[in-house]
């Protein structure tokens, strides 16, 4: 049976929920990682993800700069990555300088980074983007693909509180 | 280690995916239900949530026509339903007459209906669509969300296939 609530009690039963890392460049080439939690398939062909960032994130600057961004799946591993990367604004940082146990390499088809130790990175030119209350909607057409060439599980937000596991 | 593949290979390594279903009213009164995998939230304050349909589904229309919809959390108990909803066109067909077995109560807020046995459901009015390939996007703004008095766990599709279950 169903009971009225507000919004903040019933979306409890969202979880778990996948977690990506998306990366764009600045105007000085600094490649800005941000931990984002609502993002989803957006169509099968072409292919294209949609991410939703807050209005107020460094990151808004940064793909609409370059067009063009990263969306990596993080691994169960890289729990300590995700947190830091959403948590400290890239707008007076450099957070993958700071944080040099995450990997990266050029990605193939965009100017922007792959994260090595991501279960999949896919680069995204940027389709268009759609504002939705306190955050923009980002859509990506993906031009490039890769995983993993060690099977890795991946990372999600298992509950509230920003509980980062994997799940089976 | 990356290495660079077709999309279809990198996107494996999504699931599990959450489920939901969305439900909107079309021209003649009929509540059609269709099983989605690709939503997210767009937006905290005021909530909004996202949805991405194929623009072959009969759910474009009844979308566009009432300008609101359900968007329901089906419980792990509910994959039969998340199935039947998801592999029937309801252009004609009523859904929820045939699957008599999902049981409904009507919305709080909008022309619509919740699923009772779902973990939650969120009755949104619509923000904007914007086109995305071969899919829509639906921006829902939610005016009222419900949950479950009794604790269910969420279906997710677990992995490539459709197949469907819980997680942990």
């Amino acid at each position: 049976m169903q009971k009225q609530v507000e919004f903040q009690e019933a979306i409890k039963t969202k979880y778990p929920e996948q977690v990506v890392i998306a990366i764009a460049k600045d105007k000085k080439d600094k490649a800005n990682p941000v931990t984002l939690g609502w993002t989803m398939i957006a169509s099968g062909t072409p292919p294209m993800m949609a991410i939703a960032v807050a209005k107020k994130h460094y990151s808004i600057e940064t793909i609409r700069h370059s067009k063009c961004f990263t969306i990596s799946f993080p691994s169960s591993e890289m729990a300590d990555a995700a947190l830091f990367f959403g948590s400290r604004s890239g707008r007076d940082s450099d957070k993958l300088a700071e944080f040099k146990k995450c990997k990266t390499s050029p990605a193939k088809a965009i100017d922007s980074l792959l994260l090595t130790d991501a279960t999949a990175n896919f680069e995204c030119t940027l389709e268009s983007e759609t504002e939705a209350g306190d955050h923009i909607i980002f859509v990506g057409k993906i031009i490039a693909s890769h995983t993993n060439t060690e099977p890795k599980k991946r990372l999600y937000t298992v509950g509230s509180g920003h509980k980062l596991g994997s799940v089976s």
